[in-house]
């Protein structure tokens, strides 16, 4: 029995003559790309390259939707109506969908980046304007979400695919959410460490909290962030670590459960060991 | 014995708080629209509504892609390279499929904008630039595009299905291509002339040349624009002469042959009385 | 004895291809013209030929500062940090004071627009970084913001000169407040009666609040939109009755005392009836 | 007797998330400083940080405008009108004088970047509106222009003071032009060479033109990019070689004459050892 995981990054984050990320680091450990869709980082060649180079190593390609902020790199809440979120979602989508498709590759998940991923989490409004843009789109495009955020709940309560992520150096509270990051107890800074947390998440399901319990803590994903050595270091540690322990790393599509099964609708699929 | 022909016009060009052009008065009108896709106009609130009224009305719907230059409406030249104008309008292309794909209704076509429409007019790897974007996308979306143009050449050399549009209220040079804006014979001022010569366009296949010689052209499709109430009055009245000649108003997917045919490949349909 | 009042306008809110608002119009109605900077609305063409414009008639000009959200007319709350909006504000007051220099005219005055204003409002914080941006430039530059708002305490304490600005056509609650906006009661509908409130806050420095009961309102000038003709209507309704009662309509720059009186620091001046 | 150069560098061309150039190394070897402002490259932010920096090193500052290009990076020729190029340039004027004013420094000059230095090099018409918007805002700030050009001839016609800048490490044709930048003489890879070259020009007015004679060169500033480690390399060279020279290195408003000589009227002036 093989126990497996996802690793996603974002990318494609370069503009015109602005490069930033180390892609193509990332792209050699982790499984599934968030790809910036030109709104709040990106540009339509920095999207098309980042689509190919994902495909080649096998990566799966995601649509890391976010905030017209370019100048403020989408991590400002901007108070957009549910509309114009669901409007600029579904733009965002069908421009990246466009690069894969002209290589014949699947566009496979869609994670919002910054304000807009934080906003979602907590804004049940918000979260059904994205999964509606999600699911006028394709209903199988699996949505990239924390566990028990909003953004999870709007995804299930539509039947769209829905995977959690978790983080490899952040330390959670003792109700599963992240503790925030202004707080000194926010990161977890040794990699070695924190592959170790990722093992657990993968292998026992469990982390344990900044109070030293442990909590449950099922993922499908874990994220980094590419902009600085120091993450491509994490991601390497945690990568390394998953090998020694067994753990096949693997894109999204091969552990969410897309509505194929014979009893029908679509549920979120659980990875991990023996599930 | 019945003839057919395609109108087609800009819409879509509004922006947040801007209105512009007369798109409830066009799509009363036309067969085909060229909706802006957010680069040199548009946005996504406004690409969607248009893409669903073009859709009720049964209007055939195609991206109107075009610089990246919304302060300039996309009219001033830009010396972008190819791979850039590619990708560019593969973006373009993405984006506006998606608002089609989420109601379900077919992305018909694409007609460059602007400055890059006249450009693709006349430069050969700018038109294949366009071309390879829209091949990459989708082989059976039509390319709106002058006839014996750069860009009607590249379209036919991809074996990409081409339609030729004409104009009602522009003068041809003897050689079939327009008068330049700026020459005082460049307009038909009249309504009823330019109805007129869109009948025999279609029924003959021909047109009066500004030397008063006839000449062939033969198009899928008029092109109209919906800025001001003289344009929807030309319409108007192009509209009810092709009505009273017997002349179908369809919209391109019905004129363009896709390369269904069983001698195989894609080429031009042809438009017309009795093709 | 004669009273005296500032009307203002927001103006120069066309961009590119799209026309917005009535400015011709309005121009020949109110004192002070606050002009879009390129951030929310306006592009330097149209700013240049509305500071023109505003000269040629000696209406005061001001730079209308927004958040950097075109899509969103700059309507959009943005959650920018003191020093973006502090650095925002200082280079779209460079911007427009580029067009007063080159043609010899002052620049008045500074206004936050849209979701900036409300923001300033009521944030003290937000309140501080516009007045830093504008006290670094200028200040004698005037500050045009609601009375008894964080907005006005911020540019007081910084000794920077103030206006208290009203609405004609706002209801206001027994604190001075404005009624929001969605309540029903929020706005006066009969440009008469709106005008006769306008006379009453010259002349006795009081309106009848939402509640009956007469409040204290001392204003420096009227706020006014120019988007649409009724806009346009009551604008000449309370310019009408101003003239009538013998009330003098005056820039901004010839009500306000920008601190060069001889007890030194700046003051905000008292307009109206008997300062 | 001591001669006296001027060097400059592009600066402040970072923006929003992204680092490009290294301006703390540049600042520290050039006396002036081209400052993006916003269209092509750069945000406030960041023109602020320049200008302080800049500012407390004693280095000119100046308007580094560009076309409203950022994706591009102003880097592409785009077909606009005088009339745009005029407020467009005036417009960014003002943005970044606004940081200047706001802590009392200067602005020194103005210098296009990109295509649209090099249209205005060669168009009469766009050197012209270059000029206007110039002199509008302030006849005194200095054009940095090739010596020659379209534009330094427009300058000089309006009486603006203009400097002349010349090139370290680009070959020269024997009419002083530049060897085009993909000719595969068009680059001195040297340091030392380059550097020599500098003193040349300066000590001299002279430099070898690629076709191996001696021409005259009379410049006030050396531009150099500060956005890769060999132009840090190669200024440092030039600096180095100039202060063995006995060259002093100072800001172009120490150089250049600007009219305030009793003869009256605008005119350049010379740099050099004994002009």
């Amino acid at each position: 029995m093989t126990a497996v995981i996802d690793l996603n990054c974002d990318m494609g984050e370069s503009f015109g003559p602005y490069i930033l990320g180390m892609d193509e680091d990332m792209l050699e450990l982790v499984s599934s790309a968030n790809v910036a869709c030109g709104f709040h980082a990106g540009d339509p060649r920095v999207m098309e390259r980042t689509v190919c180079r994902a495909a080649e190593r096998g990566v799966g390609i995601g649509a890391h939707v976010g905030f017209p902020d370019l100048v403020g790199f989408g991590r400002r809440y901007l108070d957009a109506r549910p509309e114009e979120i669901r409007t600029d979602v579904l733009y965002q989508i069908g421009a990246l969908y466009a690069f894969c498709r002209a290589i014949g590759v699947e566009l496979q998940h869609v994670k919002p980046h910054g304000a807009l991923y934080n906003m979602a989490t907590r804004d049940g409004r918000l979260a059904e304007a994205i999964v509606q843009a999600v699911a006028s789109f394709d209903r199988e495009l699996i949505l990239l979400a924390p566990p028990a955020s909003e953004l999870a709940r709007a995804a299930e309560r539509a039947g769209l695919p829905v995977a959690y992520e978790g983080f490899a150096d952040r330390n959670y509270n003792p109700d599963g959410t992240l503790v925030a990051r202004h707080h000194p107890t926010a990161l977890i800074h040794d990699p070695v460490a924190a592959a170790r947390r990722v093992v657990r998440m993968v292998r026992e399901g469990k982390v344990r909290s900044v109070d030293g319990e442990d909590i449950p803590l099922v993922v499908h994903s874990i994220c980094f962030h590419g902009d600085h050595p120091a993450a491509v270091e994490l991601a390497r540690s945690v990568r390394r670590h998953l090998d020694e322990a067994g753990v096949r790393v693997r894109p999204l599509r091969e552990l969410v459960n897309r509505g194929k099964d014979p009893q029908g609708g679509h549920r979120p699929g659980w990875p991990g060991g023996g599930a």
